[in-house]
């Protein structure tokens, strides 16, 4: 079968691979539908990887994808044959300390589906066919839409951090970058009660985008660098702040809105921040990092399938497997592209 | 009456002032006993202070003291003269949103002693006496150590920075830096429960106090500087940090040894400080800020007063107030110095 | 003017009473638009009182109104003649200790209008028109539907309920009790993200009416007197319960399908409960109780004005004032009635 | 070798069992030294049983026992012959929703030494000898006092409780039966930093002894039933209560106390019992259940070794495992006795 693989930066290919095995007890196999490009990938497709993170040997990208099963092991309950799923490319080991505290994104040996970071690096997930545990299988309604399903796993990663932040009933949030992870958070915190949302960005389409996914009020701050300014009154107007750009600038700026004993829930991967110790001190401010998610994958695939978030408006655009490398050019471009997936039922 | 008055860098002067008045109504009078210098009151002497905050006119210095009541004004409950108290120097205004959400400590309206925050600023409480709200002072045993007593005030900063982190129990604990605020955050944090105390700091002698207030291990950065390698194991050792020296290069440091969903209090005010964001994000620290008090003033006195926390080993000096320069120059020489106070009960 | 005075069970009339005043600084009057009725009002209607709150002395009803703005006083900003508003009938005194500890809704000297518990009686907002403090009044939108904007004092009370719950991101939740406040309970919960809704209760129309505010499956218990027990596999499959009828049979049944660690959030008042002792240790439940509100009264008028929670299904029919008693004896009959409301506007 | 198997009511035997085996992979085998008398083996022998928990074969009893290394198999680290060690009787099935939730003492396939929860039951650790996981003992110090280690289980119940309530710095608590769990919850929450603890009982000497384990205040309700009456001023005067007695009665008062959102972590087990409803919702209690414990055994074991917490004043008495029946016997008898031990040593 065929599977789509980075070999060096700028060299992606459809690789000839070993079929998917036929799935032993407690397994099935899928075919996979759709795969979405995440920043990660495109790290991997632009520079072979970053920081310290680098491709040593070929290896499939993706961790964002939806699927068919077509064949289901022995001891598997509640999946059938042409049960549309969301694979959720997260393997924690069950058994380290964080594992056992109900962290287990965080987990010591910890193999997440299209990563640099182990040797022998962990295969990803834009493949034709994927054999995996059942459990790692979000079952969808009959007529789940397979490409909105693959973006469970970005709209994971932002209920994840939405529930950081705790209880948001009443509370004024701001979202800072509104790329997809921005974006989805958007939708995340409209979902669980926020009574305010105000998005910012430097991009006027970008906040077009985060207004879609449901922000009141969007702030552009290359048009108005000032804009923050009226939110710092009184030790700052904002209860939640999710900082999504990662762009160290952006995070100067956020600090200063968010109010005295409020949160600053930081999800963009970026370079160095200063971090303003100073604020942080006398107005008690609360950081919180947060990575990945845990339960909060079954239950994003769940709010896609329902219609209760929808992702529709992210998606710029399908493109079929042979043209992944236009697929990945296109969401190297910020200017023209949001989520980028890319369709592996013709393989 | 005489205070100790700032009037510009290196101008401590005793000045005569205004009797303090007849205690009206729900106050009360005293006469100061101990006041113990802080770093704030070393930056106005040193300085004329710090940052945007600046002395711009002649200011009573202190926030730290104890003292004996003599007058009693009408309404006022369970005080009698010749009762010995703390004198809390925090007066939040008790309207504002942050003082109604049980956040007095960030008060928008805030009048602290000793302060040139505002202006006119608010006088400190190095005068031979003080008339104040009866609320303002905790009541002590009779034979309460007035010296002791003093360091009332930096004890509830450290009971507020522990009470942040939440419960200690089992929990493993870092301080950094182990000034008065360092080894009275030991001496907090043994006495909320926690398992196990490292202290860190450059100097040996500062160490050295801080096993006297608790601590089980200590790490001299200045001799072993990779003495945090081994914490950095398993995405981190420690439970719970706090940073109390301010010092950039210390931050980065204890943010490598926070387990990941750890937590970093920070209660060292200093320059900004550069953070890989990646660490926070990746390993989803919390970090947080910790400033001044609230209740815990009148926790503070009492936990002193009935022997629970002895601070005795951390006070290097008691002067008279007829020697204040030397005890300001006294307690700007780290090397010598730990808390000096300054003996008010002879003026 | 007039107002809707009880005197005695049963006894309840349209009495002339003074005109409101003209507003003083920082004041408003307003002319009261609709008023539901809450249970408490049907009980003083029905019994006098409940438990030792009785009445002694008449008592104008009522503390769910909205009403339209009709003089300002002097020091009002953001309020002209003509706005819609929701009137808060909650008025905690600011400076005892639960006031000033984020508590405001457990005030020590609390007055709440249109309740017995004080006396003289804290009178209710059954009038003509009010005159009040600004900050007592929440601004809607030119078009307000002011029968919806008249729930927003009970749906503040479930707000306050689902608050306390924390994040209910991927929560399983259970409602006990499908009146007025089950009902909008319902609906805070779906609004706070809650993953999975069942509501329960002995009345068929009860939980079509919980559908309708978004529960995602019924169960009748007295259809299905084991409509529980698949909810008590593994130690309980609910996350977070709230119990919205009062009735300690239904305590019992609730609290065995609360997972171990999971929340039981009490709202309905009700008799002595037999608290399940060991069930609450060996499966560590967390039982708490929730009452009134604060902050989420202006919580619930946005929300009710911008149409993001819709209680219009709740409500079963407006009266005019002149049709009190008739508005009274509907309410009271539960087999008809969900929210019944009174017009004030032809007074 | 030989064990302390209760057969029946009444019916305890010093009877002749398989030797333990040698040490596998990971395990040790360990000579038994001192083990304590807890409710629960009273009850089984006493009455064969409680609740629905009834003996169906016979079953060693006891799970708080220390005990000194022997053997070692393969793959064990830092345990060496001689070594004395804390035996931990809690084996949570580490794959279960509640193991890798962080809640192991919740687990839905627990092993509990001594309990007849399970058939066959799991059998207790009064036995000669055991050969166990490595993890599952904690390592003392070489002169560790045996007797004392061995209250390191009972300890450990009440540092999870106590751990329940959060930080306790500046707490008022009260404690509510003073038998072994209420005088190590009052220790415990002493080392955890509460301001004040009040205990109280119906007995004189178990209050006497709650006041050895750091009790600030007493009240014996038998001689004073209005005791409490003082601490119900202003909605409740008691930050936590901690209800170890398990009686109906002792619930309700103490719920009485409780100030309004505070917590009563309730740790004994008993029947029923009857609370107003009203109580729970107006004043919003967190009534919360703690059970058994998880990562606090290692901690109990450790304070107990370090002398931080010191149980000696709750020994009665030791006796050697010849005298099980008589020891059995005074531990049933709540006059005479607190803990009371078995030596194993000179089986």
């Amino acid at each position: 079968m065929e599977a789509l693989v980075i070999h060096a930066p700028h060299d992606l290919r459809l690789d000839h691979i070993a079929d998917a095995p036929a799935p032993g007890p407690g397994h099935v196999r899928v075919a996979v539908s759709h795969g979405g490009i995440c920043g990660s990938d495109l790290h991997y497709f632009q520079h072979g990887g970053f920081g310290t993170v680098r491709l040593r040997e070929p290896m499939a990208l993706g961790h964002e994808v939806s699927a068919i099963v077509t064949d289901i092991g022995a001891e598997v309950d509640g999946l059938l044959p042409g049960d549309r799923v969301a694979v959720n490319p997260s393997q924690p080991c069950g058994t380290c300390r964080y594992c056992l505290a109900g962290q287990a994104n965080q987990c010591l040996d910890m193999r997440f589906n299209g990563s640099a970071m182990r040797f022998p690096h962990e295969q990803g997930l834009f493949r034709a066919a994927l054999t995996l545990p059942a459990a790692r299988v979000v079952r969808l309604s009959p007529d789940a839409d397979l490409a909105l399903a693959a973006m469970a796993e970005p709209l994971a990663v932002c209920l994840h951090a939405v529930r950081g932040a705790g209880a948001l009933t009443g509370a004024r949030v701001l979202v800072s970058g509104c790329g997809p992870i921005g974006c989805l958070t958007v939708a995340a915190a409209r979902h669980a009660g926020a009574a305010q949302i105000i998005a910012t960005d430097i991009s006027a389409s970008a906040l077009k985008m985060a207004a879609q996914m449901g922000a009141d009020q969007l702030i552009d701050l290359s048009q108005d660098p000032q804009g923050l300014q009226p939110l710092t009154d009184n030790k700052g107007q904002i209860d939640v702040a999710f900082e999504c750009s990662g762009a160290p600038q952006a995070f100067a700026g956020v600090a200063q809105v968010v109010r005295a004993g409020g949160q600053l829930i930081t999800v963009g991967l970026g370079p160095d921040v200063a971090l303003p110790l100073t604020q942080i001190v006398t107005r008690e401010l609360r950081i919180q990092g947060s990575f990945r998610f845990d339960a909060e994958f079954a239950t994003a695939a769940r709010l896609i399938d329902q219609g209760r978030i929808n992702p529709r408006p992210l998606l710029t655009r399908v493109l079929p497997a042979s043209q992944a490398t236009e697929a990945f050019e296109l969401a190297a471009d910020k200017t023209r592209a949001m989520k980028v997936q890319i369709a592996f039922d013709a393989l």
